[in-house]
């Protein structure tokens, strides 16, 4: 099987999102290897020696994409047997051209602690984490979101994602089964109703994932999940709060819709 | 000033990083502006009169980041009065000529819920939630990793970051004030010694995050700072534990690092 590399002298999270996007086209296996913090000629060395070992062991030149922004450095991956996908290099002077200014690159500037939104994300997941669930109700003044919906439809790993990615500060809140007889927006939620974004998910996979983690019980049957399903859907269209079904959406793509329909704010690009 | 737009049919996750590791390399302040699932004319049509708008308010060209599959929708966004970077176009053909086969564009393949991973990662953010600040002592036989350390020296985000990430399942353990005097490694730590992974902070900032949490309390005192941090760095020492301080350092920093020290596999890519 063919190698691709991902190599930095950061974190190489931008040559694997380039790289992976690429490959993400064609129908094929990969194996995949990430090279992390290159920053000198020794580990760019040792780099190339292990691209070198690929392309032999697979008889095929693996597919290099890296970002470099020292150029030295970059020269001992460039002269390496596999094949080099250098992103910026295509890119850079025509912006130099269109901004009038020369590119200045440096070092970890992609995903460093000195952006200004890094203190935010931190602060957001700590939000997130504490507001988890339902367990704190009284801090919803401070959140930017609040995503509500029945266990396991996806509210708390979409919350750390907002969190984690955007420095949105998302509380999340769960319909629970005592709450179904006529399910009505608690206090506590209604003085908050333009934060609320409902998540819904198909009974079938739900009854699916609840299965998975607590097999044979109230919780995880088929009648209890089509009934949690069918009360908060006539719950979101009764109050008019916005949601989305996540059944087939990964939570990028769950924070994404959510940014999408809410036009949120989010402090990190 | 000139507006940045991140433009796809599908997240534009991908036309962030793109778009945002190239403006990184000029000291210039953009507005930063993403139009997500761009998946119909009639949503292409109205994004390029967004740019347009933006275009003709700042009287500069706004600079357009996209990936696209569908070349319809796409050939709407090129036609609008912005500065077009798409970066798939540069390096499909040379890969397609490399891997001898053609590409084959599928909507929402980069981030999606059908990537193998992706289970794993949800699973894995569940392990982090579950076994976070030694809550659970009981499923390190389970986890990938443990991260140790002092309370806040970043092993929590950097746990949820590993799992969202990455798929790694990694349970975090905090030394307490209780365990500083002859601190010594738990035996339900050292049964799993080869998976701890130790993160430390200077004192100094850490004074400035405890305060942050916690003011003028012995929590964040500068000797109970400095005393936390030089028992813990002697641990590891005198233990033989992996660690990083992580003063510095971003949640994406500190996770690539701690991939590259241990080489773990990570589930996604």
């Amino acid at each position: 099987m063919r190698t691709a590399f991902y190599i930095s002298d950061g974190t190489a999270i931008t040559s694997e999102v380039f790289g992976h996007a690429l490959l993400s086209l064609f129908p094929l296996e990969f194996e995949h290897q990430t090279i992390s913090f290159v920053e000198t000629i020794d580990k760019a060395l040792e780099a190339k020696a292990t691209i070198n070992r690929a392309c032999a062991r697979s008889g095929e030149p693996a597919l290099v994409f890296h970002t470099f922004v020292n150029n030295e450095i970059r020269a001992v991956i460039d002269s390496c047997d596999g094949i080099i996908y250098n992103f910026l290099e295509h890119f850079v002077s025509p912006l130099e051209a269109q901004l009038g200014i020369t590119a200045k690159p440096i070092a970890h500037r992609t995903h460093c602690i000195h952006e200004n939104s890094y203190d935010h994300r931190i602060d957001a997941v700590n939000f997130a984490l504490a507001n988890d669930d339902g367990s704190v109700i009284t801090n919803y003044e401070d959140a930017d979101i609040i995503l509500v919906g029945v266990s396991r439809s996806g509210k708390t790993p979409s919350s750390l994602y907002l969190a984690l990615q955007y420095g949105i500060k998302a509380a999340n809140y769960p319909f629970t089964d005592d709450d179904m007889e006529e399910l009505s927006l608690p206090h506590f939620l209604k003085a908050h109703k333009k934060k609320l974004f409902g998540l819904t998910i198909d009974a079938k996979r739900l009854i699916d994932i609840r299965e998975n983690r607590l097999s044979h019980s109230k919780y995880s049957s088929a009648r209890q999940c089509r009934l949690e399903v069918r009360e908060v859907e006539k719950l979101y269209k009764k109050e008019k709060i916005p949601f989305i079904n996540t059944t087939k959406f990964s939570v990028e793509e769950i924070s994404a819709k959510i940014l999408n329909k809410t036009g949120l704010q989010r402090y990190k690009y």
